[in-house]
C-alpha cells in the first residue's frame, strides 16, 4: 500500500501551511534536510539513500550525485559530517531527481544496531491508566526485524488478539558515544522521525513472564518514517503536534512537551548502560488514547488504516492486514 | 586479557581427552568446523574469519585462502552452504595457518540482527529458586553491543552493585526463516558456542518497570566464544555439561539435557514473532548456581576471574575490571 499523496494531505491539514513552507525553506537553504531511503520504479533490490525537496516531493539520488556515497541512511550518518555535507550539495545541485511516482519510500533506517523503546514517557498518558509518573526512564527494546516502511502493511499475527496503535516520536543517533552528559547528548542526534509501536496487549501484559519484547517485536510492528528530519530542521523536537487516526478518526492527540524524559535526558540515560553507535533508534514514548485503556478496550482489525502524524515530521499510513 | 593457553587447559581436564580427540578427527577430517574471528598482530583493526585447527591451535585464515570470502562470520553465514564448504576447503588445505600465538580471538558473531535470550530454561535452575516450570519459553533480550570476547574483560559498571554470572549454550542462525516448523528447526542452526549471561540483579529484580534489558544489555555483558562449533560437530547439544567457575572455584555444575526448551522448540516459538536470520544468537538460559541465589547472595568483584565451559565447545574466560 503506497499513499504518499494521501499523506502530505492530510499532513497539510494538520499543520499551518506557513510552517510548511518555513520548514521547506529551511530544508532547501540551510542545513536542514529530509533524509529518505527509497527504492527507484526500476529496482529489483536496491536500497537508496536520497534527500527529499521538500515533504512529498521529488527525491534527489544521493548515489546519483556522488557514486562514492554509500546506499543506506546508516552508512551514510557513520561518514559523520563528510556525509552530510554531501547530502547537502546533493540537494542544492537539484540535479539526479526522481520523481515521486517512481520512489517507493523505505523506512529511513533499516537494520540499526539498536530499537531501544521507551514506556510511559508521557503525563497524559499516566494519568490515562491511573499510573504514577515515572521517576526513571523504563526502557525496552524491539529487534530491528520490527521495521517496516512508512506506507507497508501491519501484518496482525494469529499469535494475537490484541493488537493495538502508538504513535511515537522517534529520534536516530548520528554520533557514537557511551556516557554522553545531558548537556551534549543532543549533538549525537542525527534527526527526528515518525514511528508507530504497535503493541500485543495480550503479549504484554499476560503472557512471556511479563517482559515486553515478544509483544513488541512482531515483524511489521515498527512502522517508520516518513524521512530522518535532521535535527537543525526541526525548530524545537519537544513542542510538536502528534497525533493518531484510525479508519481517519482521531485517537491520540497530544504534544511533544508531555514528555517527561526528553531527548537529551534520554541519551544521557542510555548511554550509562550501552555504547550509542549512529543508526541506533530510539522510539520515546506515546501519548494517551491508546485502544488497550479505552472502555470498551479497541484493537485493530484487517482492513484497518493507522496514520501516525506529527508536526514538522509528517505521517506514516499502514494498513492493517 | 588473553588466556587461551588456560582455557585450553582446563576444557581439556573437563571433558574425557578421548571426546577431544573424536570432535578433532571429526572437525579435521568430516564437515564440523570451529569458525572464529579474530584480528592477527599486524592487524590494527581488521576482522577475519578463522577455522581453528582444533580447539586452542593454529588458524586458518579464510581470506588469505579465497580472497573473495567475508571478513565476518556474519556474511560468511549469509553465504550459506558455499561459505561454509569454502571454509572446509581452507581447513582442508592445512595452508594459511596463523600460530596461535599471533593470533586475538573475537567473538565469533558481532552485531547480530539479534541476540536472543531465554529465562527459565533449566528444570534445576527453576527448582533452586522455587519457582514453577514455566509452560512457554520466557523470551528478552541484550543489546549486540553487549557481546564482547571469549578472552576480553567484563567491566562492571558503576550503576550496579549487584552483577552475576550466568553460564549458557549459545546457538547462531545459518539460515533465515518465519514460522519455521519444529521438525524443520534444527537445519536453521549454523553451530553452538559459549555465553555468559552476565547480569545486573539490581536492575532486574527492582529497576527499569522490572523489564530485564537494561540489567542484561550493559556494554560488556555476553561474553562469546571461543569459536562457533559448526552443528554437525557436536553430537548431541542437549547433553553437553555445562559449568561456570569463579576464581577456580565451580559454581554452576550441570548439563544442558536439563533444558525445559530445546534448540528446536526455541527456533519454532521465537520465529512465530520475528523472522530469523542469519548470524542471530539465542543464549538459552542457565542451570542453577548463580550468585543471587546463594545465601548470603555473591555477586562479581573486580579482579574475579569468570569462567564458563560447555563440554565439546570449549572455555571462556573473563576477568572482572
Amino acid at each position: 500500500m503506497r499513499l504518499p499523496l494521501r499523506s502530505c494531505r492530510i499532513f497539510r491539514r494538520f499543520i499551518p501551511q506557513k510552517q510548511t513552507a518555513d520548514a521547506q525553506r529551511r530544508g532547501l537553504s540551510g542545513a536542514g534536510m529530509r533524509l529518505v531511503q527509497f527504492r527507484g520504479s526500476g529496482d529489483r533490490d536496491g536500497v537508496r539513500v536520497g534527500v527529499e525537496q521538500g515533504e512529498g516531493l521529488g527525491v534527489v539520488d544521493l548515489k546519483a550525485f556522488d557514486p562514492s556515497m554509500p546506499s543506506t541512511v546508516r552508512e551514510l550518518l557513520q561518514l559523520g559530517d563528510r556525509g552530510l555535507e554531501c547530502a547537502q550539495r546533493a540537494l542544492a545541485s537539484g540535479q539526479f531527481v526522481v520523481d515521486r511516482a517512481n520512489v517507493q519510500l523505505l523506512p529511513p533506517i533499516l537494520t540499526p544496531e539498536k530499537v531501544v523503546c521507551v514506556g510511559m514517557n508521557y503525563r497524559d498518558h499516566c494519568l490515562e491508566q491511573n499510573a504514577p509518573i515515572p521517576n526513571e526512564p523504563i526502557i525496552f527494546s524491539k529487534f530491528p526485524s520490527a521495521i517496516t516502511g512508512p506506507y507497508d502493511d501491519i501484518v496482525l499475527p494469529p499469535e494475537s488478539q490484541e493488537v493495538d496503535w502508538e504513535v511515537e516520536l522517534a529520534f536516530v543517533i548520528g554520533r557514537r558515544g557511551k556516557n554522553i552528559q545531558e548537556e551534549d547528548a543532543l549533538s549525537h542526534v542525527a534527526g527526528f522521525t515518525v514511528a508507530n509501536d504497535v503493541s500485543a496487549r495480550d503479549w504484554q501484559f499476560r503472557r512471556n513472564g511479563k517482559q515486553w519484547l515478544l509483544s513488541k517485536t512482531f515483524d511489521s510492528f515498527c512502522p517508520l518514517g516518513p524521512a530522518l528530519v535532521t535535527a537543525d530542521a526541526v525548530k524545537d523536537p519537544h513542542n510538536l503536534g502528534i497525533r493518531c487516526l484510525v479508519n481517519g478518526d482521531t485517537v491520540q492527540s497530544s504534544n511533544t512537551a508531555q514528555m517527561i524524559f526528553k531527548t537529551a535526558a534520554l541519551i544521557a540515560w542510555v548511554s550509562k548502560f550501552v555504547t550509542l553507535t549512529p543508526g541506533d533508534v530510539f522510539l520515546t514514548g506515546t501519548p494517551p488514547g491508546v485502544g488497550v485503556f479505552r472502555n470498551p478496550p479497541v484493537f485493530l482489525k484487517k482492513g484497518d488504516v493507522v496514520e501516525c502524524q506529527i508536526e514538522q515530521l509528517g505521517s506514516i499510513i499502514n494498513k492493517v492486514i
